[in-house]
């Protein structure tokens, strides 16, 4: 049967400070690191093994899928790094902590900007000091100016589609390192998650989440790998 | 014009023992992790930048790559992992250290050994400690028993013709992570070295090598990024 697993990033100096960060690159702290190399060591302990890896084109995604390879003896698999597992784009958001988003915006409007499937926050203000058009990892691509949970859903699923299932299905066991919302997006698809119940689904930071699929992708059991 | 830098990773713990160590896959050390972050920043700022990089399927060589590009800000560059870019196959001696070699076979027969072009050591023994049949990463290869230098070069090059240097004919600037053999095989290649001067030229740990090459990829310089 085919394996998949998916792993969120460890703690970064963002999630530390409460501040949305969306696509701004930031890196793990050091307990990020700590659980990315913990997340390998359960991996090799369970016995989990791994032909392809898949990540984000995210500092913090790729070095706690480098730091659980290391830590499993697999730092040779390949891995293939593609924006469309980024984070969500939080627009105007991005590098507001709480409370400062609270001071603009209200309680009640940032409540419904994390919490509803579909309403994104507002566009990011071009030449701004988080506007990424001139990164030349994004050369190509139409970043967002924001995004939704919807809009997430809907740029990670073509890639699931066209690269990851197929892989699956070829037999190759899979591990995914990627982001909050870009790992709701696979668990709403996978487990048929409704759009209502998906915005509060929390998914742990360095915390391994196994999926039992079967041979037509579909999930006979999700679990954290810690609790087996 | 194409841009191409070879680096080769930093001090390993068997560099340090002096041991043979080949397709044995041994650790950086602390030192060796330091090189590879200083190549990085070197890289940096000398305003280097890359496409696309290359190493082996041996941790010492990826986490120099991986350490080196953290610290250029581009973790997120494509890298594709290869066996014929490995380090030359010690054989027999793989795991001894000088002394031992030299106990064993006598300081004549390991001068030949280490300087010969075409004279490979004795071959592995079979179901002995270093043995990598049945290491998963190389299923499918005909993992060698031993290799010259001359071996290892035949091995490198059909690498270089099918996936390096198309990728740099497509304008890709390229960083390729190795091993002191495995670069020696692109070096001789690339700059022309004779069988008789390649097996004394000494390629340093941790120091980006530049090539200057034609649009036909023939060298018109070669440097260590230091020393400009």
């Amino acid at each position: 049967m085919p394996t998949l697993v998916l792993i969120r990033h460890g703690q970064s100096a963002w999630n530390l400070e409460n501040r949305f960060t969306g696509w701004w690159d930031v890196d793990l702290t050091e307990q990020g690191a700590a659980e990315a190399r913990a997340a390998g060591e359960l991996m090799a302990a369970k016995g989990l093994d791994f032909d392809l890896c898949f990540t984000s084109l995210q500092t913090r995604a790729i070095k706690t899928l480098h730091l659980a390879l290391e830590h499993m003896g697999r730092l040779w698999l390949p891995v293939e790094k593609h924006w469309r597992l980024n984070e969500r784009h939080y627009g105007g958001l991005t590098g507001l902590d709480k409370a400062e988003t609270a001071a603009k915006h209200g309680d009640e409007q940032v409540h419904i900007w994390r919490r509803s499937f579909d309403i994104p926050p507002p566009a990011m203000e071009t030449g701004g000091g988080f506007d990424l058009t001139n990164d030349r990892r994004y050369k190509g691509i139409a970043i967002p100016k924001t995004e939704s949970l919807k809009d997430t859903i809907a740029r990670v699923l073509p890639y699931w589609e066209e690269r990851i299932a197929p892989a699956l299905k070829a037999g190759n066991r899979v591990l995914i390192s990627a982001h909050g919302n870009s790992l709701r997006a696979l668990v709403k698809h996978l487990s048929g998650i409704s759009d209502a119940e998906i915005t509060g689904l929390e998914i742990p930071t360095g915390q391994p989440i196994v999926y039992e699929l079967d041979e037509g992708l579909n999930a006979t059991d999700r679990y954290y790998l810690k609790d087996r």
